[in-house]
Parts: structure tokens; C-alpha cells; sequence
């Protein structure tokens, strides 16, 4: 199953202490974009297996990794899905999932610097869902079909700019610069057995 | 002065009753792309320029306009900013502009069909301002300099959509496919004198 990275903006594969260009890996050179990557991420496990005969490119240890979807074309934050934040919040679960943006511009690498925003910034650990092409109208039990895998991130929030206004609205508060780092790599969803 | 419009995803200049292939008129295969255009957006006055002695691609009257930013980067929509408005939705005026997103895939053309998600659907016209450049930490002196012009569009809202949750998040009752008409055509903010 595929581990794929961004390494200085190019799609890579990580097995073990090494990474290896994807573009390299496949003979292609339009897998060198990420989002070309994520976009044919049927095709990445096949090449991850690649790997144990290829050269690596380098050793992970000597770069800084990327955010594994460096442009998404639109991120959905999933607001008060888990008890214990909805309590320390003061907020009501709500009965429909709340739905917010954190913008693209914020989205970084796994090991960015944040500069601070204030002095009431917050952070929260997601599961980050990296959908893989577009979809609309999806049943609850074709949803998994439509990612492409899952990663990790930080959900960063300036709350005081986050409940500025009146009815708060998220999004602002939630996208300085680096306010969403992700990854370090996608895995498929196939790596989780009960998902 | 330029009025950039998007014909079958081609960027185009609008004069009378014609349009004019963009890439065509500039000898740049490159500017065949709308989201190209607005980048160059510094260029197009001068192009225009050359539409009196060049040959219509076609009369206007033939085609259908789609939008002409297709593919926003991201989507500010700045809420509750026209007193009459916050007055009939029942809202106090916020003391910071209120960001939301409407989510770029709803972006159509300026006579799309909106297929209604519901029966509760609202519409407010809009300016709509074209960022055409990234920029951050911007003085509002400095403002209207980073704008490639400006267009027109709709905020189509599910009124029961964008009120479900609690506090309400706005983007996804405003980010139906279609929700988000804009055009026809983006003129420089240099056409208005009381900017």
C-alpha cells in the first residue's frame, strides 16, 4: 500500500528511511505534480511496490516534507464532531454536520513553522480526508470509494478572530498563513480495516 | 478598457455585439486559459486596443457565457455589509466584516440553469471583486491595487441549509452547484471613478 509525500513540491513515495521520486519510479513526469498524484492514486500502490528494487532518490532524513495535497481545490473542516471539543468549546453538538472552510492559502507542510496570529491561538489534531475526484450526491456507504486516503493535520485557530463575529463565522480565524499543516504522507484507505 | 469574458472556457474580449479570442488576438496560445488572463490582467487593456481592426471570432448572440474566473483559488464572501439586508435577516450588523466562503465548485456562468436545492432558496446580487494576485497584510489604502477588476454575481443561499447548524456556518446553503453565477465580463476597477 502506497505512502505518498511531497518533497520540495514533488510527489514521492516513503518506504522505510528513504523516499523516492514518483515521476522517476513510474517513467512519467506528470507524476511529479502531488495533485496529479493524488488525482491517479489508484495507480500508486502498484508503484510503491517498486520501491524494494529501485534506487531511492535520498534519505528521508535529509529533507523537509511537503504538505501531501498542496492545492486543494476545497478543504471542509468538520466543526464539533467530538464530544470532548464541543464541551471545552461551550457549544451544543449540532444536528446536522457544521460545515466550515479553513482556506487553501493555509495549508502547509507537516513540520512548518506557525507564526502566532495573537495571543489566543488554538490547536486541534485532525483526521484529514483527502477526497480523490469530484463527487456530489454520495451515499453514506459509497463514501469511502471516493477518497483517495487519509493523512493526518493540525486544525489552527486564532479563536478570538474565529468568533469575531456575529453569528461566528469560522473560516478567517481558522487560515493564517500555515494554520493547516497536513501529513506527513497519505496512506490508502485500505490501510485501516475497520474503518 | 478591457471586459474579459469567458466563452466554452475560452478567455475572450467582449467589443459591441462581438467577442474576440483572447489568445488569437495576442499571438499567446497561453492566454487561451481564463484563469491565465486574469493573472495577466495588466495586459489586457492594451489588447482590447487591437479588437477595432481585428476579425470577431463570432457575434455574441451565439454563444453562452460561462464564468469568467472558472476556477477561483478561493471564494471570500463578506456577509451581512448592506444595512437593508441585515435588517431582513433578523441580524445584527457585525463589527468586523463577516468572511464566509461559498465553495468554488458552485462558480457558474452568468445565465446558468440553478437547479434549487430546496424550497428556501434566497438570492442577493453582488459585486464581485477579482483578486489578481496573491497578497497578504494589504493596507486598505493599497487595496483596490491587487484587484484584476471587477464583476457582477449572485449569493444563492438554501436559507434552512445555511441556518442548520449552531452557530450557523454559511458556506455550504450558499454552495450548491450553480449557487454562485458570476459575470458576464470583468472590466478594470479603472472604469469606475468613484472607487
Amino acid at each position: 500500500m502506497f505512502r505518498l509525500i511531497n518533497v520540495d513540491g514533488r510527489a514521492a513515495l516513503q518506504q522505510g528511511g528513504d523516499w523516492y521520486e514518483l515521476a522517476t519510479l513510474a517513467g512519467d513526469p506528470s507524476l511529479a505534480d502531488p495533485m496529479v498524484a493524488v488525482a491517479r492514486h489508484e495507480e500508486l500502490s502498484a508503484l510503491q511496490e517498486r520501491c524494494g528494487a529501485a534506487t531511492p532518490t535520498g534519505p528521508l532524513a535529509a529533507v523537509t516534507l511537503g504538505p501531501p495535497v498542496p492545492r486543494p481545490a476545497q478543504v471542509f473542516g468538520i466543526g464539533l464532531n467530538y464530544l470532548d471539543h464541543a464541551g471545552e468549546s461551550g457549544m451544543e453538538l449540532p444536528s446536522v454536520p457544521m460545515v466550515f472552510t479553513k482556506f487553501p492559502s493555509c495549508i502547509a507542510g507537516p513540520t512548518a513553522t506557525v507564526p502566532l496570529s495573537g495571543g489566543s491561538v488554538d490547536w486541534e489534531v485532525e483526521i484529514v480526508a483527502v477526497i480523490g475526484h469530484e463527487a456530489t450526491g454520495v451515499a453514506v456507504s459509497d463514501a469511502w470509494d471516493v477518497l483517495a486516503g487519509l493523512t493526518l493535520g493540525q486544525d489552527i485557530s486564532d479563536r478570538a478572530v474565529q468568533l469575531a463575529d456575529q453569528p461566528p463565522q469560522f473560516s478567517m480565524g481558522k487560515s493564517f498563513g500555515a494554520y493547516g499543516p497536513i501529513g506527513p504522507g497519505i496512506v490508502p484507505v485500505d490501510a485501516f480495516e475497520d474503518r
